[in-house]
């Protein structure tokens, strides 16, 4: 089956279509060009909402009835969950996933793991692809669940046009949010597992530190509104819900949505222009350009960023000013 | 100071000079590239030991028993911990380092976090430099301790001369270290925790993979010792610095000291460069040509490749064709 007829499968919402699509972007098959080009025009619909979280704080329980709530309200699903990438535990941590079993079977949601194993530029590359084969199966809302440690997964959640920050009570998460800036990337607080002692407390802690000012504070801006549930009894995911479709009406009526995704895009295409020098790189590494300098740099006598330089200026020298052997790759 | 007289004093093993130009190399000061160029003479003579391994499996207390073993035999000894990068739990995990003060008012020990909190490529740029100024202050050895889970971790410890990887029964690591491709990369095998049970079948484990074959069973090449040891109890300790000792001369006797050393400089040059070339994409995002091309993709009308390929395009055809503003940092 070529690329067009398969991306034609996949916004007919065909889920083998979606699944091979997704596998081709995810392993940068040569054909990942011709995808990216075919699927364009068929996207921008989908409201991305990252998922993230301290482990423990129950986001894959929270993905699997927000799902729920989802469907329930008509809406098709998409769920790009990322795993985590350590090279000893990977997968160990999916066994909450079984939860998402309860949807496998409805036609209405895709669900889809990456691994963030390899090379992070790699995920940060193929994520948005993945998420353009789901707006384009004519998702309504895709979920990105992440594991919520490390730098990689932060990056996927910048994907998203909605950020949800998952917190529990007694996890001392508030002070942590606070240290680490996740006030200015939440769209919306989620305090999950609400019936525990604290949970007043935490919603409390986030309203001071929101009263603090930020980015979210202007006048007409949006302040991240904090949301009480128990996911593993369903409490108050028609609220998550709700806080959601806001936030989507509140981006759409201010620009925000159109802004955001500019800044996306920009990000995206800087990141596939700097893989695409990495590859270059590798190439003139083959010739043995790079060796040679490296040669310099263990015996001492030529520090490392003087040896960067030249290897920058032979790249910028070169007569083949094209993007390298990725052109090869289109249709 | 300035930087020749904080280099000079690093060399006659002053702490407080130690301490300055590691922090000048982690913030990426713009005195970085003259501190490289300044301390290049006077490095190579330091045998590097990655630790890597799982949570739980006693790294911090293998480093501390390490140290004073080390100590013991008359050695200067650096130490660099590399700390979790979540943005939820940075540096709550570094509760085990406590242990590391047995050794903090010992002048032949040099201990040093780094955060891997930020930009990857800063800390895969700012390792090999902090390696250098612990080299250029005479360390003997010097141990990379890292949490062990995820992809910059592991690039550290590819920044060694010798890779110990610490497993503990019980814990499955032998089969996830299998999995993951552990056996090639590690020099040493550690079972730490042995006088629980399951020691020795890990033992068997570890040795009939190594028989399977891989790149290290041609003849004459280098098997991995698997040593025991209980690290809270110090015991094993000697043979874990025996084995250290003896892949040194191993490496010298064969040409792979150097051949790893120079692999390690091609790497690091390459990752200069591609932060040097995402600093130019930067200034080129500033003056607003990625933006153009990021409207276009978010508008569908542009796929992020071909927006990639006029990025790359726009670099290799600047009339500048200089490493950019690096050039300025030097002295």
């Amino acid at each position: 089956m070529d690329v067009p007829e398969l991306v034609q499968r996949a916004r007919q919402a065909d889920p083998r279509a979606v699944a091979r699509l997704i596998t081709l972007v995810e392993s940068n098959s040569p054909l990942l060009r011709e995808v990216a080009e075919t699927l364009m025009p068929f996207t921008g619909q989908a409201q991305v909402v990252g998922l993230t979280g301290s482990p423990g704080v129950g986001k894959s329980t929270s993905t699997a009835v927000l799902v729920g709530a989802l469907r329930a309200a008509g809406k098709r699903v998409g769920v790009l969950a990322v795993d985590p990438s350590s090279p000893f535990s990977g997968g160990a941590l999916l066994g909450d996933r079984v939860r998402m079993q309860d949807h496998a079977t409805d036609p209405g949601v895709f669900i889809r793991s990456m691994a963030t194993r390899g090379h992070l530029g790699g995920l940060s590359a193929a994520a948005p692809q993945a998420l353009r084969v789901l707006d384009a199966a004519g998702c309504d809302v895709i979920l990105i669940e992440t594991v919520g440690v490390g730098q990689s997964e932060v990056e996927i959640v910048r994907q998203a046009d909605t950020t949800m920050v998952l917190i529990a009570p007694g996890m001392g998460d508030g002070i942590q949010a606070a240290k680490a800036g996740i006030l200015e990337i939440a769209d919306v607080f989620v305090i999950n597992k609400a019936d525990r002692d604290g949970a007043d407390q935490v919603a409390r802690d986030l309203r001071y530190m929101q009263s603090l000012g930020g980015t979210h504070s202007e006048p007409g801006g949006w302040r991240a509104p904090i949301v009480k549930t128990v996911a593993a009894r369903g409490e108050g995911v028609e609220d998550v819900v709700a806080a959601i479709d806001k936030h989507r009406d509140w981006m759409q009526r201010h620009g925000e949505l159109l802004r955001r995704r500019q800044a996306r895009a920009a990000a995206e295409i800087e990141a596939i222009g700097v893989e695409t020098v990495r590859t270059r790189f590798a190439e003139i590494h083959g010739a043995a350009a790079v060796g040679r300098l490296a040669e310099r740099v263990a015996a001492g006598t030529l520090d490392p960023y003087s040896a960067a330089d030249e290897l920058v200026a032979s790249l910028t020298a070169s007569p083949d000013g094209s993007a390298g052997s990725r052109s090869d790759a289109g249709g």
